[in-house]
């Protein structure tokens, strides 16, 4: 059976024995919060990566423009799930610390590793300048729209709370609209210019399209089951550990949702596919700012015990900022080396160290 | 008639069929707030496009430097006027949006547009990369200059009356002095970067001088009538129709004062010239911030009740370096596709939501 | 003698008359502030193009990477010594807007002077654009890296002071080590991108290994003694001149203390090779903020009275990032004239204005 086969082929598959376990351990000592924490990280770190397989699989059987949807929405199915949990949970700053934190590692620590990775074996690296550019504009361009709202009223200082909301079902519908229509670009219209990255990744065969949509299915509840218990432990588990709850959703979650995507690009960097590194951590960030953080919003008038607005703390303003515009420079030459990687994980190692050393924001 | 003909042209011309209409209902009934408004929007667009035809007739006529010339400084003659009538009247905070709309304007709603409508019609459009790189540094480099002063000032929160006027007057001599050292070098000493923009627009047989002359005078102060009709129904008609002062400025304003370059930038786009798309829009955003608003400021001691400053509301500034910033982002790589607008144009309708749905700023 | 002949030849050196002239005033009038001030400033500018000159023969003589590491590491020692013999003092806020001031002056000034000096000789000047990307790109990771903590905390309001300090720490290490891996990287593994611009200054004979040594001690301490006059007499010579302390750190010793490479920016400039000059302008300014700004906040636990922050006032972080942003959009098209170098100075015109009319900041 080809689950086994990958299963046995892929050593972070092995991480699945922990899902059982951090089950069972929840049921039987629900108290132990530390515990918890790090089994159901470790956890979601396997389940994260069959799920990406089973996207990849259903996508290649599905034919291109269905299976470039699929892999579109899919893509961040592990940090919408996750996000989710949490969202029903009513944890709302580790939803938006979550949200901001997916944007910042796709752009910083995804690209910069890879380039660091890459930059390792390959004295320079060359990858195609004008559709890095275009990722990089659109990025900044989603990010820009799902920012204006809180910079503008951060500078106006006139947070009242139904203006809020309206602005993010406004807002929300705007970006989920843009998406819609970036989906009809990068499928349709001008398939040419994204084409090659979305199914470069996946070399193996395809698993039988029934295997991978049971999969699918099956993994995502164990995503959700395991989320819930994340999501219960995480506030204690912080404590105990020294942790603001801004700093495990920015730094812990983000990383722990985009783990399999992570391995996608730097295995594409090894192997001096840049392109394919540069489009994941774009494509991937925008998939959150245009399609993840406006679907939760709206699916906090179903799920959440209140409405959740699109209003982040002025220090993530700022993070997202910085890492968009960072990521739009360090694109726009079209070549790298192992140096620029570097810098760009000094940036992401000075924001986690800032927010793992300042006092938790509120709201 | 060459005026008859160009009416019995172009069907925008009969809105001006407004303009005797809002002047008589203003003798009649100067309390109809909200009629007045609308009407003198109605016929400003109108006058608009004439002040624009014979600005090109007459510079058609003097040859290319002194036509270079009243290009330059005419082109946005329609925002000055409106914006003086303002001035005249104490509405500072009208006055400042307006500026400010001018410029996300011209970088987002007319740059967007002409991407979007060009796109639909042309797969990919190449544009004059060096030149738009040119341009758009001049873009940011002018905000950036114009900008500064609130920035520094909103940080350091010492908003002192005394330190911010001579800051404001000191700053715009600086300006126009950049603005005309930029004419000597868009007219003299590096016109072939700037040339084939100016003049590509008109295609029609120039007007013959008198025409064009008495033209530009008759309908200038015609402008002048409209837009005080326009000033002194803004606030009551604004309050109505639910919308605040700000919006009024940096939406309504700004796109009825540009409605004659919006027009020339969709039309050039859809003729596959995205050149002369990119240049008018990134060239009249820059010459409102280096040319108009520091005019607005020095003739704020002739004209206004009390001198006007050029310090802008927090959220303008980071409007206008939202807009500046994609605008430069956009046309760095020189190429465009329809959905690179429909971002753009994403980025404008949020901007615009976001003042829709606010409350006023004071100041 | 060597030493003599450069004295005879640089009519600059003729300034060292100065030097014995303020060490004397020293003792006799120690209360004569102002001139202290004033001759202080005149005394170091060509001891600053001494220690350059000394610095480039040691290199030369030491090989290639050797050499270039002095180059690298001695390159900004006037900066150090004169913010070292402020930071004895206690002054942190003459310390702080020195460095803010040294990457404001590099990027701004130097660029844009060298921009407008070359343009009025070539009508347009090409420079090599990846190497300059790759440089504006490593001058805008290092300010973000050094921005972050005043950006977050600013953001958040939360400067307390355990936090603050042990942010800066960590975040020193993390820019030195940047640092030297900067270093591996341009003089080792990527020399190739960065090599040419190291040497090409000096055209001169270097001086004997035993001069130039000696040089660089005697005028290390030269300049120490002279610092400690300045940093003596600025506070009361600043207010004599009614010039805020921000505005002496800021202006005055960036220009005083980048004097000798000012001048060899504009040489060459002036000599067509812009190649040479973006990379010293850019070079410089981000050897202050991976290298100069983390020694000193280090240095300020041995050093100072009290240890002293990486923390910014607000406005100069604003500063910083329009310098760099500049700095990054204008080097971005590699191509060059004058009027983008009166844009360039336009903008530190406006941020120096800004400062000599704003009331001082606090902190």
């Amino acid at each position: 059976m080809q689950l086994l086969t990958a299963i046995r082929r892929t050593p972070l598959l092995w991480l699945l024995v922990f899902v059982p376990l951090v089950l069972a351990l929840e049921r039987l000592r629900p108290e132990a919060h530390t515990a918890l924490f790090v089994l159901s990280i470790l956890a979601i770190v396997p389940l994260a990566a069959l799920l990406s397989m089973a996207t990849e699989s259903v996508a290649a059987k599905t034919g291109d423009t269905i299976g470039g949807l699929l892999n579109a929405t899919l893509g961040n199915l592990t940090e919408l799930v996750i996000a989710l949990a949490a969202l029903g949970a009513g944890e709302y700053t580790l939803v938006k610390a979550s949200i901001a934190g997916a944007i910042v590692t796709n752009s910083l620590f995804m690209l910069g590793g890879s380039f660091l990775l890459g930059g390792l074996k390959y004295h320079v690296q060359e990858f195609n300048r004008s559709t890095a550019r275009l990722q990089a504009g659109l990025l900044f361009l989603a990010t820009v729209a799902l920012l204006i709202p809180s910079a503008i009223s951060r500078a106006d200082a006139t947070p009242e709370a139904l203006f809020t909301e309206k602005l993010s079902i406004g807002l929300s519908v705007l970006l989920m609209l843009a998406y819609a229509l970036g989906l009809v670009f990068s499928l349709k219209t001008h398939r040419e210019f994204f084409g090659s990255a979305a199914h470069a990744v996946e070399e193996e065969e395809p698993w039988p399209i029934g295997v991978a949509v049971a999969t699918l299915v099956v993994v995502t509840v164990l995503v959700a089951l395991v989320s819930e218990v994340f999501v219960a432990s995480v506030q204690d588990a912080a404590l105990a550990l020294g942790m603001t709850q801004a700093f495990v959703g920015f730094i812990v979650v983000a990383l722990v949702g985009a783990a399999a995507e992570i391995a996608s690009a730097f295995s594409g960097a090894r192997k001096n596919r840049l392109d394919l590194s540069v489009g994941i951590a774009l494509g991937s960030a925008a998939q959150i700012a245009l399609f993840v953080a406006p679907m939760l919003v709206l699916l906090s008038y179903v799920v959440g015990p209140a409405p959740m607005s699109l209003q982040l703390w002025p220090g993530a303003v700022t993070m997202i900022v910085i890492a968009t515009l960072t990521a739009a420079l360090v694109t726009t030459s079209g070549r790298s080396a192992w140096f620029i990687g570097v810098l760009v994980l000094v940036v992401y190692a000075t924001l986690a160290l800032t927010l793992y050393l300042l006092p938790p924001p509120t709201g």
